[in-house]
């Protein structure tokens, strides 16, 4: 028989059982702080009708649209009918508009799913990829307060996935388009000058200004010259930010109502315990999506700049206008995780994992079959993650397996041990080894645990 | 604007929140046994390549598949290169062949995934399905115990779900194909009265007896009786079974290692702690697909026959010889695991959870608010899934939401409570409340969780 290459197509992150183990754990980490926060988990289906799926994009996100048959629909020569989602917002929408009169509002989901873009395959670029996401969306309305609790939870997952110094940076998007109004912006240019502004960090202020000054948008430069300094302001702390703000003396209405909740956002954040130099006023971050329309977080690692943004989102007024006339406005961030394992991985921040596997009960003599049987049941039982040898291997053999399997504890006996009822216990972490009555094998290593 | 309906395919499932919590339990339960039992985590990507998912298969399964492309190779009018898994056992073959230097064998590993069939869509069958499989993969070799460790993690999954009296029905093939072969069935066709008799279940006697003795098979009817009798073989237990099988007399030795094999993997379950009674040899069972080879199990609920088998697999000699020369003999399960919650919640024996949220902090004034945030904030350090009231609300429409939302406490702060450093709690799943200072909030609360 002919051999087919075992393979996976390019941009998929797949691990091998001790990677696959810290990015479950990885994952838990996001996924526990999310309900600790009082969020709700939901899963949709991979596949959407298409029609439903791809109301609200077109273009570059279109185009990246993986489209899905079944074997029948493809041999009738029909176009597919499915897709693939590409993000988990637009399957929300979907979801809070189909079953609206059986949820309870405000609405706090998270969700924790792949998604599919067909991107065009490079180091770091991934075709299937987890999105954590949490948002909260509210019926008619929404109070400000929740978004000062969404840059609470970033910074309960950034602690506890122990990753260094990081911040989050936020900004609001009216006190942005207020200032380029009251710069003689008009609204339909005012999104426009927020994306070019947006694109800053990686295109420099050169590009920026030559785009702002140029063909298009044709402002003068002295116009450009305060937008730059503007997204440029930055302050001891974000008291003294809010006070540089306040001494503009933009009169613009959206401005004044952009400072007004950014000023309580930010109190709100540091009531709950948020230090300020890890949740920071940047007026230069502003999310290009367009449909965020006050308050904006992208959050990085100070030193890790190279990863890029880690984990951002923002407030829209109306999550799924496209299916339901119901007004939801909404707050909310994603996590990309799959980027940002590779990432930590890469940055040598994260690698595999001990093992799940807490024990291991070897085996010295075939006639003794039926008692490591015993002893494997009892560790189960007690709650020990246990792993039982089966078969004749050499004994150095196997304890040198579970060295190199990441197990913690070679659990050990012989006919000597079986008579007296004692088991020894070899630790491979701590590099000792103790003897312990059976009864009370369990406990000695959860004692240990710590 | 016109509106889309917000709609979801039909063979899905989707639940609200209250009812994805029971799933995600569900699904814990699975998981964490199946670490218990020493496997370790692994996932593949949804899409694999075409030739490479489907080695294998060909006719009605080929016919179920969902093929997916890009917007780009679609534009481009190209046939789909891509196929959504609809298994995970041919995914875990890629993967054994692809990373097969990198494993350690024997490799013990689960994975609970979604899989994807374009199945005709009716009650309870489902197009997209979570599978929790798991799988021994030796190297050249498997030893038998193997066998008998697998209906043991079955058992103790059953227990833990708590969905009353099960039964793991057991059986050998090669006890099957030499009791055929000892009747005069020639080689080519024991497989095939195998898959016939796999339908006695759904089809009767007279179904089986007809299809045997007619045209294909041309069997007389003398050995078919003697075939129905075989299968249909029972005992008071397990040893009384294997003796009358014994005294069978049957020489052929492809039936007495068949037996061998059956006799050491039920003493070996014994010994292991479960029960006769949940663990039955049962000769009419063979599981229809091929590439089983020797022992083979399927499960029941003995309360809920209608369900159907709710984990059934077996061993099989070579796993992946379509992607690698390397001999890879296995043995494994899997639970079609949305199927059987769907079922379980149509039986009423699952139903939605408490919330995965389990205190409620309410709002009784507005000059109050950084005291509930902290309240919060010290239930989150704490460990307790915390929610906070945003915004204002009648204090009666809060507890009535907690109830409503499954949300065990609910969390009361007024002045008085707060001059007096206390905090009252309402606890509606006792209907009762209690009072406790602040620093104790956290630990009245664990305490009560048992």
């Amino acid at each position: 028989m002919s051999l087919t290459k075992p393979r996976t197509m390019r941009g998929v992150m797949e691990l091998l059982p001790r990677e696959q183990i810290a990015f479950q754990r990885f994952l838990d980490t996001i996924r526990t702080t999310y309900e600790r926060f009082g969020f709700l988990p939901i899963e949709t289906p991979v596949m959407e009708y298409r029609d439903v799926l791809l109301t609200k994009t077109g273009g570059e996100t279109e185009r990246q649209v993986y489209f899905a048959q079944s074997t029948g629909s493809m041999e009738q020569g029909r176009e597919p009918e499915l897709a693939l989602r590409f993000d988990l917002t637009v399957p929300l929408a979907r979801y809070v508009a189909e079953h609206e009169g059986k949820l309870i509002f405000p609405f706090r989901r998270y969700q924790m799913q792949r998604v599919y873009r067909g991107e065009n395959a490079q180091k770091g670029r991934y075709r299937e990829f987890y999105q954590c996401d949490i948002d909260v969306i509210g019926k008619d309305n929404l109070p400000l307060s929740f978004d000062a609790e969404i840059p609470v939870v970033i910074y309960t997952i950034f602690c506890r996935l122990n990753l260094g110094k990081f911040t989050v940076h936020i900004n609001n998007r009216k006190l942005m388009t207020g200032f380029f109004a009251e710069q003689g912006v008009d609204a339909e240019h005012q999104g426009l000058v927020l994306r070019e502004v947006d694109k800053l960090d990686k295109r420099g202020d050169d590009y920026v200004i030559t785009t702002l000054t140029g063909e298009g948008f044709g402002l003068p430069r002295e116009t450009v010259d305060k937008i730059m300094a503007f997204v440029k302001l930055e302050g001891a702390n974000n008291a003294a930010v809010l006070e540089q703000l306040s001494a503009l003396g933009v009169a613009n209405e959206q401005f004044q109502e952009g400072l007004t909740e950014l000023t309580e956002v930010v109190n709100h954040i540091r009531a709950a315990g948020v230090p300020d130099d890890y949740c920071k006023i940047n007026l230069s971050i502003a999310r290009g999506l367009d449909y965020y329309t006050g308050t904006v977080y992208e959050t990085s690692l100070d030193d890790h700049p190279g990863v890029g943004s880690v984990c951002s989102g923002g407030r829209y007024d109306n999550l799924a206008d496209h299916y339901t006339k119901s007004r939801l406005p909404g707050v909310g961030i994603s996590i990309g995780a799959t980027r940002l394992f590779y990432k930590l991985m890469e940055a040598g921040l994260i690698s595999q994992a001990e093992s799940c596997v807490e024990a291991l009960v070897t085996r010295m003599s075939d006639a003794l079959g039926e008692q490591y049987l015993r002893i494997a049941t009892l560790l189960r039982d007690g709650g020990v993650n246990t792993e039982l040898i089966h078969g004749t291997q050499k004994f150095a053999k196997q304890v040198k397996y579970a060295d190199r399997a990441g197990i913690r504890y070679a659990v050990i006996m012989g006919e000597d041990e079986v008579a007296a009822g004692m088991v020894t216990v070899k630790d491979l972490v701590k590099g000792e080894q103790f003897q312990v009555a059976r009864e009370e094998l369990v406990n000695a290593i959860k004692e240990r645990r710590t």
